[in-house]
């Protein structure tokens, strides 16, 4: 048996922390009364969202000059399980697990989805890997998978590609995430238009071997691994690849994976007007794909992807369902600590996105009242919403303070006791 | 009568160069012929090759900060048609003009046309403005035009678009490129999605006046004068709309308006793939829309646009002819030397690119060799085709040395005398 | 007699906002006292706090495509001066102005002096102006000014800039900001080294001419108006040259004068540390030199360099006093309003950083544990503080709700009625 | 006996391309006669001219999401030492290796002269490592290493670079490279000024250690390990520190590690204005620390940094010696092919600076003609300066061809079958 928090610790923290959260939370009640505001309508929603988490964030990262590692990683996709489990029951808001092929291979998938079960998890999208060369692969992605000038390479790519497909089938998820890091590094090295002729083609397997209520998220990224070119580079490639492809096909906005300066929450905008918006990878930066914790960096920013999320919500109704997943690179944390944190400030920016005020925003907008209309947002953003949060965890029957509670449990000790081998590559934390 | 530089001259001066172009001609010649090169081929190649002057671009431009204006600068459409000329006469690379309106506007077409024929110049592509307010406009654009929330903004900015059609039809352009500096400054202060519909409502009404023959070039632009949300700002939005709203629209790309670190190139090819490549505005670019001479900062980047002109040629035949056009500000140089100058580094780029060993890329390509495909750009790149330039001026009637005959005809004093008035707003070149 | 808001308007206008102020106070002094805050102390610090404001601000700014004016803006520096009055009415943070010259030359400084003084405003440092030409100047800046290679131009500009001293001397001014836009459009265009020899020995000369109690402030930026090599482009050529100068000379920091993505905050500490942190321009930026409000793009960036700012205090004691200015330029907001809310921005950003937990978020530091070292700024980012700036703000006469109050009052159509004149170059608020 | 490329076949190499070098070098030097240029003192400029090798750029090297191995490769620094051998013998432009510690640690100093000798390579400046955590080490970097608040780990920093220094003093090295990767994540991580005042502390020790003829190159580097904050971010701070420290504290340039749109060859003025231009880490790239080959991306910049040099070495005269390295990873290439062609292409630019024409250029500077002064620096860099390349390398025993000279030898075929084992951690090429 490996070591849960037990709803008794949990609760005995949570009585600790729970008369300062009713004060915090009566108080905001207040404010939020005088300008109209609903506390408890807030808290529902709060309760209801959900982020998923990704398999692979559990283990500490690294960049390609070092890895520094924790204490007690997980072994496996079952001690990831574990300990996504631990941060699905104390946030309530993690109920998926996105998994990563082949790192999260297993010959069981009847005890795979039984352990996601025990926590209360499901899972989210499948995540195929041709960026690394897998142990016994016959043929190198050095130069490309999905877009390599070897048709046999290709072939292995998609093959790889459906059968992630089959073993997501088998685990309960629907839908497929692509990111390849195909491209080239200097001039001339690619023909630019071949290669994206050559990924359309194998996409369209791909594409083809989906189940009917699959959809499958294209991913775009400026650069790394590739530092010319590559050949899915930006949401503009991505969108007219997924129109190529059909409706299944939808457009995945990682956080990290833009020019300097872009207007994230715009194109984010865009991809919802034209139908193409399928889902995020959260996380933060300030260089390049930092693959930060979520809101370290710019909460502001997240703040205003959700007031784009917002709008589309209230536009498109509840056929308007994109996929949430943390994405994120842990090289100097707790991962478990970070992925809870990062949870949190995702769902702040969504409670703080509810508290727009529309109907003012959007008078304001017809007045070309710049300044009342951005104060609106800036209202909403600067409300302090943790006491919801904490609120909507507690009657959830998570922790009103998370990382307090993960910590008092000494959960990592435990499984530090538990887990004694070193952790491998399959750990490692690097999407 | 005005000053233009007579035929006698020009020969004059091309007599003085000639020995030195005759024997750096042959050692190329020799040079190229070893690799299995035909410089006559080349020289016809560079004689066919124009890239259109942007009317505004022969005065001189500025910055928010100041303008410091020249000597003799053109005062009306009249003029700049004299400078475009002169630039055409020693260069014979230019025959083609693009006007600006109101900036151009003339009551009397006629009188235009026949003062370009002299020339021997023609009517490119036509410019609408909704970026300023022209005098005694009855709505102002300070909140938008083709995107504004009010009606009657939009219905003037449409009715412009369409009186620039019309003007233009009058002088025999063929296309309408649309820029429109619509966006907000502050987070909130549009609707991003709603101001995209109400652009493409817009330019619904305009595209339905077009003629049978024209295009209509769709601009897009990172920043400035919109300094938070551009409407129209990545190739993405500009494909997506020109997808929106026929055959006739098309994406136009200058160099200078994508985020940092874009690869401008890939969107060159991937515009090509999908048919959607209009066009160019030529300049150059540090740090954002600086409009610098081209080829004057990072000429292998034009040289690699080229190169993806040459691919997408190869592939689309006699059907691919996007239009090529100067866009510049020149603010320290005299505007003729550098718009001579400019059309000569795109010209190089071009017969750089066909330069390139075709076949030798595309067999290293395959090979995944990398460094020897890289080297085969490189060698094409570092070719001086300079003597194969100035040998097609030479036989097409131009200058040799364009930028040394027009120094030495002091074209610009003789305009000094001849244009007594301080340069207006409408030659201000900052577009 | 020009329309000022009276007191009795002002207190009316209080009067409505203030239960709800009272109550958001009490509450937010609550939440404070639970976690040791004392909202006293920080009402106390706000109430201290104050920005100086641009002359050039209170007028409609611009882009080098247009300038949409508002209307009743202020035609000279008397009308100026009554605008600064309002805003500091309002705010009670605005105590200061910063003029620049020769916009805003008078010959009669004692009526200037006394315009102030009836609203409560004193003089903060001057500014220089070498990146125009003034009507009448004998050599133009077209090709630089402290850096120009000729011996007459580098005079003209110094002596301009030692008549600005004498100027802000005769005002009760302490320090002039010396921001010259030299720079180079073209490789090769200067020698670089040579530029900055130019420039300090220019600057030298102004700096010989220094009263004794005065600073020097020299403004760095990455571009524009020079768009290949600015001479003055980053912190390290500002600090380089703020050593070489003298113990007066130090660096101001605009945030909007940097690289993409570079780490502001961190340029803070720096210069703190090598003693050279002369003070800032604020505002706000996604691109360029945006010149935005300050913190409507990036709130939390704002809030960080504040932290670096109080750990500098706590360093330096009440030797640490950088000058705190806002520069910005509103094109699509009433100006007024814009300052009004931007120097309760940066003031919020101020007791934010005061909330901070020093000595946890130093025990945390210690302890490598970034998640509660992040965590401890956060909370502090988080609060909503706007009810001590409120509360300041009354109890040092001002306005519960400086834009409410502003728009209640018609300030704006009074001074439409009263100015009639078109605003001319000198209210353009471009810098 | 391990295989090394016989004289015999270097020199039937040549022979079978000498008729066409010696066409393109008639030409190139009839071409430069004309402009008053000498042939062969260009090659006698270029056959002096020498970049050092890294020791670890032999080794293929990855990005932290994979590494694709090639055949072959070097296993220790006997390894690395033969094939840095080949890289000089075919371009004779290499004489330097910049070693590794602990990579390239070996415990026979002298067994390694010796094998450098052979080569006829000598050592140049040595790097240590503290940004990963070595086997056995006692402490870890994980948070840090000459910046880290425990005093051991920093003391344990320290240490390793004196040991550097003694070791690199036994090989006959003459200077010190400091990188450290040192940085937060998080905003609050740090104390950002006292990391700085740990790393100067940590420094001083360091640069006590020195002998008399050594020198301390400083490098600094934007971002990457670090992804918020970087200790030594920029120029600014390591142009402080190397202030601080002392006479034998200069500054290193590694053309990757500046903020998006940085002017380089600025800051290479700079420096050497100001006296601390220590050298340089030549690469190229277009994103982050891409690491890419040299020239690759931007051979404009690279002509453009020479360009400095050329200036900086007329002012200073013969004390101006900056270090020359390559500092490259090369993940799709083969490293030898890589670093050859890399060798080169530095040198191109050295001797493409060479040929500018500085009387003219310094005269349209002073007539402020920036596009002559453009042109002249264009006119250098169009010049294909391949032929004198290639006749210095002939003249000094090396390949006309290096690439096609190592190819044809099947060199890498026989470190294949010699070097069995699977290449290490030593070897992968990330710096």
């Amino acid at each position: 048996m490996t070591y849960r928090i037990s709803s008794d610790f949990l609760a005995q923290h949570n009585a600790r922390e729970q008369r300062r959260l009713d004060a915090d939370y009566d108080a905001l009640a207040g404010m939020l009364q005088c300008r109209g505001g609903d506390i408890e309508a807030l808290v529902s929603l709060a309760a209801g969202f959900s982020v998923a988490l990704p398999s692979w964030g559990v283990g500490t990262g690294g960049t390609r000059f070092a890895r520094f590692p924790g204490k007690g990683e997980p072994r496996n996709v079952f001690d990831k399980i574990d300990d996504c489990g631990a941060i699905h029951q104390l946030t309530r808001a993690t109920p998926g697990v996105s998994l990563h092929f082949p790192w999260d291979r297993t010959t069981d998938a009847r005890a795979l989805r039984e352990a996601a079960q025990q926590h209360g998890l499901h899972f989210d999208a499948v995540n195929s890997n041709t960026f690394q060369d897998a142990a016994g692969q016959e043929h190198s992605y050095k130069f490309g998978s999905l877009t390599a000038n070897d048709p046999a390479v290709r072939a292995q790519a998609v093959a790889h590609n459906i059968d992630c497909v089959e073993l997501g089938h088998a685990l309960g998820s629907k839908g497929l995430t692509v990111w390849v890091g195909d491209g080239a590094n200097f001039p001339g090295q690619h023909n630019l238009r071949g290669a994206l002729e050559r990924y359309l083609e194998s996409m369209r397997a791909i594409y083809a071997a989906l189940p009917a209520d699959w959809l499958m998220y294209i991913e775009h990224k400026l650069f790394e691994p590739a530092f010319y070119a590559t050949t899915i580079a930006d949401w503009g490639t991505s969108f007219a690849c997924a129109t190529e492809l059909g409706p299944k096909a939808k457009c995945l906005v990682d956080l990290g994976h833009h020019a300097p300066n872009t207007n994230i929450e715009m194109i984010v905008a865009r991809l919802a007007q034209f139908g193409k918006l399928g889902g995020f990878h959260f996380n933060d930066s300030k260089y390049g794909d930092d693959d930060l914790d979520s809101g370290s960096i710019n909460p502001f920013q997240l703040f205003l992807v959700f007031n784009e999320l917002r709008d589309a919500a209230v536009r498109e109704g509840d056929a308007f369902k994109p996929a949430y997943m943390l994405d994120q690179s842990h090289n100097v944390t707790d991962p478990i600590e970070s992925l809870m944190t990062s949870a949190v400030e995702v769902q702040r920016a969504y409670i703080q996105a509810a508290l727009v005020d529309a109907q003012a925003l959007s008078h304001h907008q017809k007045n070309n009242d710049a300044l009342m209309a951005a104060q609106t947002l800036k209202q909403a953003f600067r409300t302090d919403v943790g006491p919801i949060l904490a609120m909507a965890r507690l009657r959830n029957g998570g922790a009103i303070d998370p990382v307090g509670c993960y910590r008092a449990s000494a959960y990592r000790d435990h499984k530090r006791a538990e887990r004694p081998q070193a952790a491998g590559a399959s750990s490692s934390g690097i999407v």
